[in-house]
């Protein structure tokens, strides 16, 4: 039920602020254990049943998180697991999990605690375009208030412990989504990966999850989660995605000014597929769109806006796709019904000159 | 001024009637010497170009070449060398050829001889549609016009004697263009080309040279010139051939009843792509509307002509695309007016479920 409501509203990317086309979305995520307990990964069935609810308990008891619901993985279809992927509120990982699993939602806005994934809790707060700082605000209040319905496991020395060294420390992952199109036309995006590698971010593809497909959507985030606080990585985080979108705005400007046709190409044929396709694997419909929305943002594209692709890259996606028609579909099947929504979404488009 | 008014006239693949789709051309080469001069490639200078004047003059002579021209090789502009390259009625080696060599063609059909490339004389006959045995009785009386003009160099024991091993004895080389896309589009072209192989049959992609691509267009010619007739190997070309049709006819018939939504995407996408691309290469020109035109000839898409296909195809490689300009333009420049050029031509195209 809270799924098949969740399909309907618009996912991260989804504002008509032409301004907004380079920052999809902002995110913080913080993992966090239970004192005494044994990490997900190596507790018995019985334990890690017992621990998910009395962490679901707590998550009730938790007042950010009232009015939310707590979607056990054992007992949510596969369809609806694959939805809550799409929109990044749980982890693949987590949708491979059963009973001792689940996710807590609230159904506002978009947290997400995720329980007996890698830790027994991962929490994120996600949101579109950029705001880290509010995010972080948010995302404080709730560990505090999860703080107060049970005893986190936590070293004097080495701040919150959690199941993989890698998270040690704060727990805190902050991350932003970038669609850089710009700098990838440009084949730049190395030396910016290398240059984020430098001053410890990890650049990766975002979309398209075992395809090569990514929409050139590019996720920036911190590695460490020790020797810094909380509010310096998030500052780092919020410098960072700043800088990047100027240097992809002057990649456009550039691309413009010397590679205009290239470009008008690059979103030409973008627009002859999608409207001419009669099957559309997910992951081509995101590289297309974004393909197109980069268009629609540098002004070669007209009469549909970012909000409207935001859309059809997310309905398009598996998951969305088979509730929208309210049914199992097979992939064949979903690659024809993939495209046929798409050209008529498109069918309005123009390019201009 | 000759080439100027060939590229006015339609090419091999010009026929509307649908049922000729799979034949593009039939063509049939003889390889010829004169007796006790050495083969062009072993030839002085001074006496390259005194065989090529008398060979000319025998050209003048040849009742089957009146009312002909004679391009000298060391007088061609580039691009008109281009053109015939891309009517094939010189080959890519002649046209690197300078004063010495040249072809001798006839205006009112496709009659070419090529003197001085790697034999003597190769005089070709070529035509659109499956016409083998026509064309070699035109080829024949050719030959024996030659004859009355030039002694040959001939062994009793070997037949003609010719530059290259492989064309000694007939010196005929006899081969059909065949647009073979149902056969390729199931991967059922190895086990053809390997048959073929087997009987003495060479096959190749003929278009696009230097590039991947062939828009699924074979030719297939014999490999021996010893041991057989003429008349064998026009009749096992034409008995194959018309084989390979009806293989190709089931493949097609097998296409629309299997796999018409595959089909169906192979033909949009290459419309979506030529009515969209701001940028294209001849290559892909002839790969995708390759694709459009058998689209057409599955119904697929209206409101083009298989004649009109194949005006796009011709107009659109790089000398044809520059003598219809009249200037010389870059390859970049090239790319886009080859893009606008098809753009407009597709324009009225319409898919058809």
């Amino acid at each position: 039920m809270f799924v098949d409501d969740l399909i309907k509203q618009p996912g991260l990317w989804s504002s008509d602020d032409l301004d907004a086309g380079i920052v999809v979305s902002s995110r913080v995520r913080l993992a966090r254990n239970l004192k005494g307990a044994a990490f997900p990964g190596w507790a018995k069935e019985d334990e890690r049943l017992r621990l998910c609810a009395s962490i679901r308990e707590a998550c009730e008891a938790v007042p950010s998180l009232r009015h939310g619901v707590f979607l056990d993985m054992g007992e949510l279809e596969k369809v609806d697991k694959d939805v809550l992927m799409e929109r990044h509120l749980i982890s693949h990982e987590l949708a491979g999990m059963g009973a001792g699993s689940g996710v807590a939602l609230r159904r506002d806005d978009n947290v997400a605690v995720m329980v007996n994934e890698e830790d027994h809790l991962r929490m994120q707060v996600i949101s579109p375009g950029m705001s880290l700082h509010a995010l972080w605000s948010i995302m404080d209040a709730i560990d505090s208030e999860f703080a107060e319905q049970i005893e986190y496991a936590f070293s004097p020395r080495l701040g919150y412990l959690t199941a993989c060294p890698s998270n040690v420390g704060t727990g805190l992952r902050v991350s932003v989504m970038l669609h850089l199109s710009g700098l990838r036309l440009l084949n730049e995006i190395d030396p910016v990966v290398k240059g984020l590698d430098k001053i410890g971010l990890t650049v990766r593809g975002v979309l398209g999850e075992g395809s090569d497909a990514d929409g050139n959507i590019f996720q920036i985030s911190n590695q460490a989660t020790l020797g810094e606080s909380e509010l310096e990585i998030v500052d780092l985080l919020a410098k960072v995605g700043a800088e990047l979108v100027q240097h992809e705005r002057n990649a456009r400007a550039r691309l413009l000014e010397d590679r205009r046709s290239f470009v008008q190409d690059y979103v030409g044929r973008a627009l002859g597929i999608l409207s001419h396709a009669c099957l559309l694997s997910s992951g081509e419909v995101i590289d297309l769109v974004a393909a197109l929305r980069f268009g629609v943002e540098l002004g070669m594209v007209q009469k549909i806006s970012p909000s409207e692709l935001n859309e059809i890259m997310l309905l398009t996606q598996p998951g969305h796709l088979q509730k929208l028609y309210a049914r199992v579909i097979h992939p064949d099947e979903r690659d024809e019904l993939r495209a046929q929504l798409v050209k008529n979404r498109v069918a309005s488009c123009e390019l201009v000159g």
